[in-house]
């Protein structure tokens, strides 16, 4: 069986409400899952959906829905202001720490820099935040061109596997979007699929 | 306590996904369930959003959402085709036939409009449909121009009560958009909210 891919944006609420249950799923199941960020600016443009807050009711909604579900959850958030931040800088430094230090590292990181972002209010587009970050899981000297290569490259291969949103779960091929499709995610892998 | 409003377009999927759950969650709870159909279209114009299927990705997942969500809840379910077809003179036949013979009648009504459409390819946006339909609950004379003015009278209060999508589920004041937001709808009346 292949991995998991878990693809995310580390600017996305519902992708960081999802990373809070996402591993323990793929556990329970045995199952290997892959963090990959990438870049979900020009896949939105091209489908025309616009960041959920800048609608004038969705946008409402959107950030009720996030608090609801991760007061569900205990999961400690609130909307970030400003918001949204760039998010692409932090995802060009996962994938620096990634290549340098490995995935585990690396999503120390992405865990360490969402917790910042959506509890603390961090400027996680500041190069001091990302570089304090990444020397926390042992990265001081962060390769910008070999992480932003990497993100670019990720940012196709969602692009070609049919990503359009995030989150978005692949499993064995079946695409799930959204933080409230987990559920699914978690019964596709308990029964293989219906 | 107030009545649940389950807002829905009698012409979408989602919509119809959650009819199938919506009555068993509120009578598990005791509560009264009104099912309220009304013209998303304006309300979707204004936000900027278009209907799914339109969307180059969002769209074919969309439906791959939709038929694998039916598959697991063992719902009947294929999407029309043509699709989508107008809904409104479906939802203006329904509220002429609650105004004539009231709610039970046009719930049932309203499924059976439902069926014929998600299940049997029925043309639902055609007179004789309706006229097939509204006979089998016992309406014969169709009142068009008090159904359309109760049609705008809903959609009205429902765009009042900050609906902007379908289908939409309102609980004491608690809005929840979305079929695959009825668990949290179940649980919030299981807690009276978190």
């Amino acid at each position: 069986m292949t991995a998991i891919d878990f693809w995310l944006s580390l600017g996305s609420p519902p992708s960081y409400l999802a990373s809070a249950r996402i591993d323990e799923i793929a556990a329970r199941h045995g199952r290997e899952l892959r963090w990959r960020p990438f870049d979900i600016r020009a896949m939105l443009e091209r489908e025309g959906i616009r960041p959920n807050v800048t609608y004038p009711r969705k946008g409402p909604y959107a950030r009720r829905d996030w608090e609801r579900t991760a007061r569900l959850r205990g999961t400690p958030f609130r909307v970030p202001d400003p918001f949204p931040r760039p998010s692409a800088p932090a995802m060009v430094t996962f994938y620096a720490i990634e290549n340098d230090a490995g995935p585990d590292a690396a999503k120390a990181f992405a865990r360490d820099v969402m917790a910042a972002y959506f509890v603390d209010n961090a400027p996680i587009d500041e190069p001091a935040t990302l570089a304090r970050f990444a020397a926390k899981v042992g990265v001081r000297a962060v390769d910008e061109a070999a992480g932003k290569a990497a993100l670019e490259a990720a940012t196709a291969e969602a692009d070609g596997s049919g990503v359009w949103g995030a989150p978005f779960v692949i499993v064995d091929g079946e695409p799930f979007w959204g933080e409230d499709r987990l559920d699914q995610v978690d019964l596709w892998l308990e029964r293989g699929g219906w």
